[in-house]
């Protein structure tokens, strides 16, 4: 297992440029972001270092799950025809379900740290808010999680396990009950939250140059294991694209090699990397949080209700941002039948059926596979495995009876 | 990963019992069961050899979460302040969270080769419906699962996720509506489906000799990596039973070790071995499968309605019944409440969140460890951790706002 972060800062094409405070519109310094995150987090937002030590204490708690297994996918492999070697990586065994894990173990612990008691944060389809109610009970942090109101009432399993590791979970907007809710409006609500409470801070699981950070396990540990199966390197690596920390988490390691592209994989229900404009733009809905620049469809954007709820985000990472407009990384967009139907004949052939958001991916390594096909290329194709389905079978439910908006 | 089944059968401290036809109460042979299941399985279930050689087609199949790890649980060690070492074996990898699919794949393997185009068979919590789904997809065979009607009413993600592999699943008993329904009166459901077409056979997930068989990987395998962490062996061994196919998987493989105690954990509702009378009794309802010697309830016992429907049958393997009988395995109940508390107790310190069924050789390996801390002793402890508790989430909503029936 690693013993160090991966920092893509100091490697971008480009340099970034910097937050912009919410009212002033003026570069935001460390203590504007003081009552939201503690000074170890914020400083590596903004760290140069090429790499970051990760603390003896996350160590100790990602061990119960992580080195997670780089798998080669050959019953998919022979089901498509194709002289591709296919490899993922099962996030999905962490006690969450995903990568989340990765990174709410790491901002548990420096929070615990920084004296902090408490925790606020939003989730969308609920993966985050598990991962972050999981490591608050390893460190006794109070936590207390808003959830988009159309997933708090169509996914009670995800709140219950969030309730199980001692976590409040309530629906958001907490003053609308009538919205069906987004990830920015909840950012609104938790954000509001942690700045009233001394005892409180806030955490993001995604989007943040920290969360990405904590995220490049996956992708250093990818890579010593593709080594260990006598590979070189990855012809291409392949992530779902919410905010971008799966996706960040798997390729930036291998960013400086420019043999690998890069491919991120979006809904075209929620298109922010391939229809949207990169400017600057607010995290949430109400306004609340510095502006980043990256791409967007705007901080008031509603994307329909599609099943991956993790990717119904308007913006995405700042540095996910920064290397699609630079051309360091592709991005493709597919409409959800399609995805069903990679994550289907997943399911069947491989045995696991994968959350909605990771079958994004599975549906784009296995167009690369049946391209590779045509072209007979052995390309070595990876994909990140972020999180499996089992409390997503509402959704397998619509897609078998021939009920699921294919938008 | 090991290439040959462990069977018991020879190495039993007496011999067992033959089944009795249910019309005749002869003992049977093979060609009674031949209605039922392929040749293959019938002489597996009477085989005397010492190990019985897994298929590479089966193998090939395992292999897709298989080995599965054997974990340290040290955290909870820590929070337990034992001097034990506790060690489990997980089982919840596999494609449908638990270990049934060890033995489903066989069971497929088996009956794709002798022909059949079809398997029927019931499920209680959806465990072995779905385990036995997944192989059916691997060997392109159609199948029936009759899923016992309050697991079918209250978890229908079992059923999607039956259904996202290509399986039919109807609520039992058929001709009862508004039966709640058990094991017994499911099994006589698929059985008289099985019996009425020349193209089907049935499978049965738990209690038979040779389901018990292909279990044993997972007992040989622990074996091996206890080995390899420096283990000479376990000083207990600990499994949950239902109908004891996860136990015996588990505990078989040492039984020849005077040294390593065998420890069955069943419900206080449903308490076959150690409240049950030892004698002959039908496997279902109706009274259509033949009678097995065993620990049994009466086949006419209607349990609560406890979450751990896996654990709800009236009788028990033979093989089971007739090691607690001769004083070689030992068997303790507990009520679902403090199956509960340890289940949340394991969630926060090692993560994972287990089944209820699972949860109940959690309880037995806490109080062993505890044991342990007041005598002093160094043991070791094994438990199978049979099956993730993502898809039995409702009944830890019930644990955590003081609902559940304490039965």
């Amino acid at each position: 297992m690693p013993t160090a972060w991966f920092n893509a800062l100091p490697r971008m094409p480009e340099p970034m440029q910097p937050p912009l405070h919410p009212g002033t519109r003026e570069p935001i310094g460390p203590d504007d972001l003081a009552p939201l995150f503690p000074m170890a987090l914020i400083e590596q937002e903004m760290s140069t270092a090429l790499e970051i030590e990760i603390p003896g204490e996350v160590i100790d708690i990602l061990r119960l799950w992580r080195p997670t297994p780089l798998v080669r996918a050959e019953r998919l492999e022979r089901a498509l025809g194709t002289p591709a070697r296919i490899y993922f990586k099962d996030e999905s065994q962490s006690p969450a379900g995903s990568h989340k894990t990765n990174t709410s173990v790491a901002q548990a612990f420096y929070n615990k740290q920084s004296g902090a008691k408490r925790l606020t944060t939003e989730t969308g389809a609920g993966q985050w808010g598990t991962a972050l109610s999981f490591a608050c009970a390893q460190f006794d942090l109070e936590c207390k999680v808003y959830m988009v109101r159309t997933s708090f009432d169509s996914k009670p399993y995800r709140r219950v396990l969030m309730e199980t590791w001692g976590a409040e979970c309530v629906p958001s907007p907490v003053d609308d009950p009538s919205s069906p809710g987004s990830l920015g409006l909840a950012i609104s609500d938790a954000v509001r939250d942690a700045v009233s409470r001394e005892d409180s801070h806030y955490a993001l699981g995604s989007v943040l140059n920290h969360v990405l950070l904590h995220q490049t396990i996956i992708g250093l540990e990818a890579k010593d294991q593709l080594a260990m199966a006598g590979e070189e390197r990855p012809d291409v690596v392949i992530a779902p694209c919410g905010g971008g920390s799966n996706l960040g988490g798997v390729t930036l390691p291998f960013m400086e090699d420019a043999a690998v592209r890069l491919v991120a994989v979006e809904p075209t229900s929620c298109p922010t990397l391939t229809k949207g404009n990169f400017e600057y733009d607010f995290g949430d809905t109400a306004g609340m949080t510095p502006l980043m620049e990256m791409y967007t469809l705007g901080h008031d954007f509603m994307p329909p209700d599609i099943h991956a709820g993790g990717l119904r985000y308007h913006g995405d990472s700042p540095i996910i941002s920064a290397l699609v407009k630079a051309g360091r990384m592709e991005a493709v967009a597919y409409p959800q039948g399609k995805v069903f139907e990679a994550a289907r004949q997943f399911a069947t052939v491989e045995g696991r059926v994968p959350a909605p958001e990771t079958a994004h991916g599975i549906r784009a390594a296995i167009d690369e596979a049946l391209a590779c096909k045509e072209s007979g290329e052995e390309k070595v194709i990876l994909f990140n495995y972020s999180g499996h389905g089992f409390l997503d079978l509402a959704a397998y439910d619509d897609f078998n009876h021939g009920h699921l908006l294919d938008a």
